[in-house]
């Protein structure tokens, strides 16, 4: 958002330290939020606020992740799509839609070019287990990150377009995030996925919460 | 946004006219904000936070008016343009560029076709002084209102399509805003616009100042 940040890398780092610290909480988020500042008209950049807060928030059971969930699909671009930012309008106002189609979240798509969730990345699984995800338009995140790392040592996997009508063809779809971790899509629209919960999608779950377990672990020495 | 606003307009125009005899600000705006309200992940709809304030503003002077303003052309389109949000995520990330090409505002366009400005609607005057200004995915303003309804008595006034090629046919060209009331354009990007201040745009402010002085004496009374 080219406002300046005006900690160090490493000084956040501390703060958070702290933070965890003193609030001692389990299965929570860190959330960093950097402001435009407090401004005569709420509009004009002033200088930036920093606001570092800690959050709990409930992990998937693993009947969360059986179940699965619904997704339906939506043309819009995110603006920035590359920023992280509080801006959720688009999703705030399909909250309705999503609620009468009975879904869980929206897919966003530009001429039927899928993008991302508003708060998670998508993947699907091939017929022939090859993995992919959209490479483009998007907000990377950690936990795309980290499932592209792990799903590379057992599996093809590719970071490019991908359509409305591949995810017909997929065997499985499943979505990342934070908060979310990983869950498998199970319809999309009216096209229901052949059980998310199978073979790979499930692999890679186990797989991500034994990185998690083997990095708490670490941070616990 | 779907959001369920919890008073009726009556309600909200007492405690605004209350707000008003309370804080005795000259020049000032009233500010009303909803919100998705309070949820545990910063995110899920609560029960929306309805905030009235009033906030001092400064009135561009007659100095302002005769300078008139730069704009540079940016292509964007405002999700959900027809709801007035506080996203100005794209206006704040172009801040630096319309520093560094030392203008004043941005234009928005969508291959070719002018919207809007992030916070004011856009009017041009063609050559047989008719006066235009766009008709879609725009937040249709108030001042807009108020200017299209002055302008028509004395002009044939027009809400169409407006291309940034026909910004170099216009012989004036300005910007409307409750902020700005009404500001001359003098440059679109590279485009020097006959000057903005001449006998149209000219026109027009008079009405709408004494249209506001009339609407400001009434309220006295």
């Amino acid at each position: 958002m080219q406002l300046n940040v005006s900690k160090k890398r490493e000084e956040l780092g501390s703060i958070i330290y702290d933070l965890i610290e003193k609030n001692n909480l389990s299965h929570s988020g860190i959330k960093i939020t950097l402001t435009g500042g407090y401004s005569t008209d709420g509009y004009a950049l002033a200088k930036p606020n920093l606001v570092i807060s800690q959050h709990l928030f409930p992990v998937p059971t693993q009947e969360n992740f059986e179940k699965g969930i619904k997704l339906i699909t939506y043309s819009h671009q995110r603006q920035l799509p590359q920023v992280k930012t509080i801006d959720y309008v688009m999703a705030i106002w399909l909250q309705s839609l999503i609620k009468e189609k009975r879904a869980d979240d929206v897919l966003y798509h530009t001429n039927g070019v899928i993008t991302e969730c508003p708060r998670a990345n998508f993947f699907i699984v091939t017929k022939d287990d090859k993995i992919l995800t959209p490479a483009d338009n998007i907000l990377k995140g950690i936990t795309r990150m980290k499932v592209l790392e792990l799903a590379a040592s057992d599996y093809e996997v590719e970071e490019k377009q991908i359509s409305i009508n591949d995810i017909q063809n997929a065997r499985e779809a499943f979505i990342t995030s934070s908060t979310k971790r990983i869950l498998p899509i199970v319809q999309v629209d009216d096209y229901r996925i052949g059980k998310g919960t199978s073979s790979v999608t499930s692999h890679l779950h186990k797989q991500l919460l034994a990185l998690e377990k083997t990095h708490l672990l670490q941070m616990a020495e």
